[in-house]
């Protein structure tokens, strides 16, 4: 698929590619690394090895370094792959209900520049996407000239259809079947690749990758926002389901006489524990949510509503690790701020409702990459093109962004 | 790995045992097949499966027939390859709360004799396990004398560790960290391979393989019983989670003012809608729900009652539905029964409850093997060594059997 799709011409030349875009996946998720190493993890000869990183230094994505954790012993150390700190970068979405955050990410996950603006409520999305389009015309103005920008990642919280991108339901945004991708590359006025993905399922990726959830195949990113939701990787494979819905977890009937959720229903998980039940248990003010993560930050100890949030975190973690058997579950979002005020209760409430062959396994943890987990997931899927091929993703980028843009 | 296992010589010997075994499985799950429909499908040429059919037939495991499925067109049908109805069989084992079903499986899913017993409550899993021989001994009493045993799959409605089949919960067994494999191994004093999983996901990956799930790679199998549970399958591949656990969904916190729980909580989903709900729902004794699938066959029309178990039903599954989205869901155990019996409340409720993308995307289904889909699974997991080697699966296999077990 990827061969016919990049138009290579033999088998030969796919395989080189391939080969290219492991080694460069390999020093993107590890770092610096010796080409001893290399050589090791990729299971090719020296000379192939030389030969992948000579072309990926003419590419311009890796340059001579130092590895990152050279191997003791004697002799001198093994020349190293670094990755260029002036070469491709993408452009990180983190759409959330109140507010948009937007980052020039280069390869490492390197945050190179980051801006923000809040989001009025009720902003429909043509003018959401004016918004990120202006958010990343400022990262990109003091980009490096020859630097290509090879694709743009979105994060969104709602559901988003894995065949193209729509999102088919932003609830708390109130948007319907919406192509956000396009909005915002219409506003842009440029054509570079754009992918959209769920927040949730994005945090999971980063985490894996990167985050506290390095070498654990089964792990849950459970994004605790205004909405609720969870990215679920399985077996080292993100769980999608049919459609690429699948984690719709603040969702799961929780409480029959609870309260009026977004969805339509009442008593689901999110209304007990999502931004709305936090702001209301500490008496903040309903419609600035949006400031809840440094006023929870603020707090030394927690109240007895908090830890009563605590417990309803706790119990609705318990159906997850009974649902999905997950060895490490994630708290993202304001669940960060709140884990580390009620830890006890939300560990208690899990311990007293989940099974017990489950619980035995599973840890409850704050994200390894902090409040970056989301933004970080959404650069990862724009970079991907990179390790599948760097050749053909570097042929669709552009260059000059900065002038681009500005013009 | 399979291939250091079976000890074979030469990775050329490992290659043809692996084709040997696609061959075989292509056969068990379509039915007699043409040698040119095997040509086309394994992508090898008509010489090679020439060779492979005529190992296999040597093995006793295929014989010549015409194909099932024979293609229009000129010409005179190919030579069919079909299963040995004296060939290889299994030992299926659907151990539930208050009754053991034992089936002889042949190739194919052809269930060659049965035999069932009913469980007194409170029994311990060493009487279970000289229940499950006596019954074994039953249905190998009138098997072919050469045909021989390849291996017993055991069903259990609890929660087993994939590493070593262990039981670490049956709830509404009451029985804690049970090596039941090795009990009935004991107890018909033989050493054959043993298999032991969880009921749903064994009603899931049946009906995947040849009920209504076929060619559907996102399905979840709720088995309704004494207990609730799902088995799922997600982009074609089981969820496990970290140890096997994965898809306890009875146990999802649904009422916090509920019924008490067999797991020790309040409200779990299985409380509002397993046997004791629906006989307490329609007057039956509470110790007699293992005729529940009968009762409830022998109504015309559904009871408010049961209407409203099927509302809850309905509800649970929206959760389900939000969580995992899944395109077909197929109701197994009692749900059979009560699914025909109030359909509408079934799926009103679900459509009240679940998010409309997913909930465009899935269909709620009755099993395609009827009441046979989990023993059926058992049959599956204990033939799966003859698809990844038939020779070494049929070297750890027993003939004679009738005879070994009577003596």
């Amino acid at each position: 698929m990827s061969r016919q799709r990049s138009g290579l011409g033999t088998n030969q030349e796919g395989v080189r590619r391939h080969n290219l875009g492991t080694l460069l996946r390999h020093v993107h998720r590890a770092g610096a690394m010796s080409r001893a190493d290399l050589t090791l993890q990729m299971g090719l000869n020296r000379s192939t090895i030389a030969g992948l990183v000579a072309e990926l230094e003419s590419l311009g994505v890796t340059e001579r370094a130092l590895p990152a954790h050279p191997r003791t012993g004697a002799g001198r150390p093994s020349a190293g792959v670094g990755l260029s700190q002036s070469g491709p970068f993408v452009i990180a979405v983190d759409l959330g209900v109140d507010r948009v955050v937007v980052a020039r990410v280069g390869l490492g996950g390197n945050i190179q520049n980051r801006a923000i603006a809040t989001i009025v409520d009720g902003r429909e999305a043509w003018q959401v996407g004016g918004t990120v389009a202006a958010l990343i015309r400022k990262v990109v103005a003091d980009a490096p000239e020859n630097a290509p920008l090879v694709g743009i990642g979105i994060s969104v919280p709602g559901l988003v259809r894995r065949s193209d991108g729509l999102i088919r339901l932003a609830p708390n945004l109130e948007w319907h079947d919406v192509s956000f991708g396009s909005i915002v590359l219409a506003a842009l006025g440029v054509d570079v690749p754009v992918l959209v993905a769920n927040d949730a399922d994005l945090g999971a990726l980063s985490e894996h990758f990167r985050g506290a959830g390095v070498g654990i195949d089964d792990l849950i990113y459970v994004s605790g926002n205004v909405g609720v939701g969870a990215g679920v990787i399985t077996g080292g494979f993100r769980l999608e389901g049919a459609d690429g819905y699948a984690g719709e977890i603040g969702h799961l009937s929780f409480n029959p006489s609870g309260h009026p959720c977004h969805c339509g229903n009442r008593g689901c998980w999110e209304t007990e524990v999502g931004a709305h039940a936090i702001a209301k248990a500490i008496g903040y003010p309903d419609d600035q949510v949006a400031q809840l993560g440094e006023v929870l930050e603020g707090f030394r100890d927690p109240t007895a509503e908090l830890r009563g949030i605590g417990t309803q975190l706790g119990h609705g973690l318990a159906s997850i690790v009974n649902a999905f058997n997950p060895r490490v579950v994630v708290l993202g979002g304001y669940f960060r701020e709140l884990f580390r005020l009620v830890r006890t209760d939300v560990n208690d409430a899990l311990a007293e409702r989940a099974l017990p062959a489950p619980l035995e396994s599973v840890t409850l943890t704050l994200p390894g990459l902090g409040a970056d987990s989301v933004l970080l997931g959404a650069a990862e899927i724009a970079l991907e093109p990179l390790f599948v091929d760097p050749v053909a993703g570097l042929g669709t980028a552009i260059t000059s962004v900065g002038t681009k843009l500005a013009g």
